[in-house]
């Protein structure tokens, strides 16, 4: 298969909206995620998890999920040609409802602007709002990230 | 060994500060998380790592260098007898400089505000200001966290 053309920052509309991915969530994902990185009661053990009155049952750390929502994103990206410099930062994340064993999540995006860099030649910054939604279009997390993207080249 | 004393939620002052942690990052974990999570090149590739702008070597995701920092606040957490019920959100995190293999990180936090839970009974929610330090003392990452933690028991 060849590459997609390139998508370059020009090609950010702010509006634009975006929607891909599919993410199995598995118990096993979930404890190892957890088990590494936020080894907290409710995202290892059932009985804690189904006593805390946020969860219920046991449920992925919100990294967990932000951390499934990238590599949504990342593979998405790379499908239409797309290549990011890196991130600047991530503001409102939310964690709006618990993600189970069993969910399938996916992702939507929107431009929420787009600016010619100041700092970095030949990049340009775009505000992009992610969010992830469960199998009952419930969203589950969202925030506002950041992103270099690299300006068109001239001709 | 016996558990601590339990930490409340009013044990939380504003101005607080705490310092901990210790953790190790290993090239084959910065890959591992990488491949799983977040493969774009610079992450997984020593080459496009090199040509990149922001990162000039392989360094890890942004999202690893969170999961790090949280392993080390649950673990702090858990040995000072805090448990927390969850976290409603994460606000202004910023990636300040990349985190390679190799470094060697710490963290700070401070107590930014405390209130009184309106919706979630027996319940505070403290805004917390955490920063993951480099073996430099650099600040690598920070962010503000609004975490849910238990109303101290009337007697």
């Amino acid at each position: 298969m060849s590459d997609p053309a390139p998508v370059w920052f020009e090609d950010a509309a702010v509006g634009q909206i975006e929607r891909f991915g599919r993410y199995e969530v598995t118990r096993e994902e979930v404890l190892a995620f957890a088990t590494a990185y936020d080894p907290q009661a409710f995202h290892i053990d059932d009985a804690a998890a189904a006593a805390s009155p946020i969860f219920g049952r046991l449920a992925a750390s919100g990294w967990h999920t932000a951390a499934m929502g990238m590599r949504m994103t990342v593979d998405h990206n790379e499908a239409i040609g797309r290549k990011t410099l890196g991130a600047l930062g991530i503001d409102e994340m939310r964690f709006h409802r618990p993600v189970y064993p069993g969910d399938v999540l996916r992702v939507e995006t929107e431009v929420l602007e787009a600016r010619v860099s100041g700092s970095i030649p030949g990049a340009g910054v775009v505000r992009i709002r992610t969010t992830v939604f469960n199998q009952h279009d419930k969203a589950v997390l969202s925030h506002a990230a950041g992103i270099l993207l690299p300006r068109r080249p001239a001709d």
